[in-house]
């Protein structure tokens, strides 16, 4: 039997993070402050460690993981690369297709890449307690984990809906030891004020964010994590595409296109850009390499939003990024990929995206489902339902195979499993689920609130 | 950096089942009918393929497990075997803690390890549909999963209070293709009398096994699968013994004592047989070998019931097995732990502890919560409540380890991730969570209710 499961032993997980931006084709257009003044690391030193602000702002292409970092990761990494070889026979396709499984991590998703060394890197800096916030709790779970494993206390501002639907993921926050709190909350500033202003709102990520930035900025010992879009959150995320090479290495194969599902654009960045790295140091292999973002077509921030500046949060406290954006303050719709629902996208992602280095596409709601389940029954894994837009997007590369009669080698991320997502399945099943259609009129309007300062590029 | 992860590639999955059959101290008691007279294969064709029944019945002590078998297996086998050294850290102990880590199949627990070979031993016996019940879940989702692998139809009868109470076990099974119905339900004779007799009825256990078996045996294209007790379950779960060994192997160590949780029997067995097979082979590192299995004290099958003749079932369906029970009608408290809430004990488990060569161990639920947390702010997993017990006891022995200063090697079973169980954990963390004490009353008043034809021994 050929090998499906491609494994590494823990001394081959990289000692190496990679960082794009040493190989992008263009300097990156720098964070701006609102007056129009370049973003300075001392501003961001109320809130982050230095470390983590260095490898913000780093044009270094390795970045060593440190050892004690790595050795949190020994707990569940490397993780598997797994060919779907029932889902290939499945579709009746001569295309070779590959998954990065990072649901085996004990939070679920690859959010722990980075949870990890940014716990690590705050204790280092003296750091005691750490805050965030949460909306499908992915992220949430994951510090919590990461902040036990280090020995800081981690408060979580978790988004009040989800607080209250998903009870799960907020005992599993509880089990490694963090406190979770219902935003808005009685706690901060701005949480007083948005109960002040309307009691019984359900909440919302941008809230949350400045309820923990808040907390962050105001007490010395407790910095603030991110879990998505920065730079350095990208950079850790390469550790999945970096074992992946390695992977490949193994079985002598090289993937012709690298999917993932694009939020904020970690899970994306972190198993494409090791690869578009071979790429820019003129490996053959990767010459023909495609990358490909998989977006909800309700949120679509690559392929409909604008290339331009604007805050990386809802309420406008972060600097200006240069980035696609449909507006910082575009509500997206109730999709089950609750992970995907950000109206912006990494600036490293982004500007790739802009100079034609990487693809993106748009996929509806019902069709990632519809892929999940025909996974989940070929492979058995039920996937997350980010991690089903990657499916999705994979299945149908397959399936163009199959017209061609190509054998393309497919890698893409299953960056977790959906044990706490089982609801957005039975809606599913049950028929209640719908698709979302591109809200045009709505991002034409938050298009038209996007900061002055913005330079309007497309 | 020592491994604390010891994998196997897919190629060393084991291509046989041990079977403790053959290895007994004295030959195993057969399984009777009420009347007396042995239990005969032909009775069980009724419900089980013929290879099931073989199994059930060999004392081959190696049975050969099908290609295809380990070919589903590869989506997940081997599992890790790895070293707890944060839980070492913590407990500052000299003792070397590992555990087998089943939680890695799709289900989340160890039960596919029998569910797949069922399914396809009734596939290759011309089986279109297979029946089963489930309480907490664990089996039925697996069931689910090794019927859609098999091409098999799954219907499932879940216990009613858990059908409304778990909706996300209910949709793991679906999502995988099976049929799930609330029991007592209208589609069978036993379903439609509780019904007419409590509408109201909460279901049991008892109860859906006998509606599935009623199906089974009504249909000739249909049978039935049973996920514990049975001998053929406790040879299919010899994968994880065999697998840890082969691990062990790798490292030059050879465990002290094996610990497992105790319900049916299967997934104790499944880790301890293979290594008492070793000490009946006069393998000189197994000499001192204990294996330890650990029972709810509020369901002490083991330590409290009584060595003699009952039904499997608690509607006395089933034939009489020799082994140590509490009587097959005793209900056992509600505690979270839903897998070790069973009356009975497998007839290898029960006559190897009658025979002295394997320990039990009773502890309660409050204290198997508090291992439980301790495991996962430690190595990350948030283990089952089933698990939880394991731990509880493999804690206890590492703190004896501490006080005598001896560097055992201990090995555990952690059966599966708690990620459907999280309710559980939230009732441990308000403290609404209690310890049921021994039911000494209820068990002698059960015990009295013994059929007759048993012999009473103890």
């Amino acid at each position: 039997m050929e090998p499906t499961r491609i494994l590494l032993e823990a001394h081959e997980i990289p000692t190496h993070w990679y960082n794009i931006t040493a190989d992008l084709p263009s300097p990156p257009a720098p964070p701006l402050l609102p007056d129009g003044a370049p973003a300075t690391p001392e501003q961001l030193g109320a809130i982050f460690p230095p470390a983590i602000i260095e490898q913000e702002m780093s044009a270094e292409r390795w970045i060593e993981i440190p050892r004690e970092v790595r050795e949190i990761f020994r707990l569940w990494r490397p993780s598997p690369l797994v060919r779907a070889v029932r889902l290939e026979a499945a579709l009746g396709t001569p295309a070779k297709i590959f998954f990065k499984y990072e649901g085996v991590s004990p939070a679920g998703s690859h959010k722990p890449n980075s949870a990890v060394p940014q716990a690590y890197y705050n204790r280092e800096a003296g750091i005691r307690r750490l805050t965030t916030e949460t909306g499908a709790g992915q992220w949430g779970s994951s510090l919590a984990l990461a902040g036990q494993m280090f020995g800081l206390e981690v408060r979580i501002y978790m988004v009040k809906v989800s607080y209250e639907q998903k009870p799960y993921r907020r005992l599993m926050m509880q089990t490694w030891g963090a406190e979770v709190f219902s935003s808005p909350s009685t706690l901060t500033e701005t949480g007083r004020r948005a109960l002040a202003a309307a009691p019984e709102t359900p909440g919302s990520l941008g809230l949350a964010i400045s309820e923990a930035v808040e907390e962050a900025a105001g007490r010395a010992d407790t910095n603030y994590a991110l879990g998505s879009v920065l730079n350095h959150v990208v950079v850790h995320q390469s550790i999945i595409g970096l074992e992946a090479k390695k992977q490949f290495d193994k079985i002598g194969l090289y993937p012709d296109v690298v999917i993932a599902p694009h939020g904020g654009g970690s899970s994306f960045g972190g198993i494409a850009f090791p690869f578009l790295g071979d790429k820019a140091a003129g490996d053959k292999r990767a010459e023909n390499l495609r990358a490909l973002a998989v977006e909800p077509s309700s949120c679509p921030s690559l392929t409909k939003g604008r290339y331009t500046y604007d805050f990386g949060d809802a309420s406008g406290f972060t600097p200006l990024m240069k980035m696609y954006t449909l507006g910082h303050d575009f509500v997206p719709a109730g999709i089950h990929a609750g992970g995907l629902r950000y109206h912006g996208a990494s600036q490293r992602v982004s500007q790739l995206y802009h100079e034609g280095l990487v693809e993106a596409v748009a996929v509806p709601q019902l069709a990632t489902f519809d892929a999940g389940v025909q996974f989940a029954r070929c492979e058995g894994i039920i996937p997350a339902p980010e991690s089903c837009h990657a499916i999705r997007a994979a299945i149908d590369e397959a399936l163009r195979c199959k017209e061609t009669g190509e054998s393309r080698v497919i890698l893409f991320n299953l960056t977790g499993h959906g044990h706490f997502d089982m609801g957005s399945f039975e809606r599913y099943f049950s028929g209640d689920l719908e698709n979302f259609e591109y809200p045009a009129e709505e991002v034409e309007k938050s298009l038209a609130r996007l900061p002055q300062l913005g330079r309007r590029e497309r």
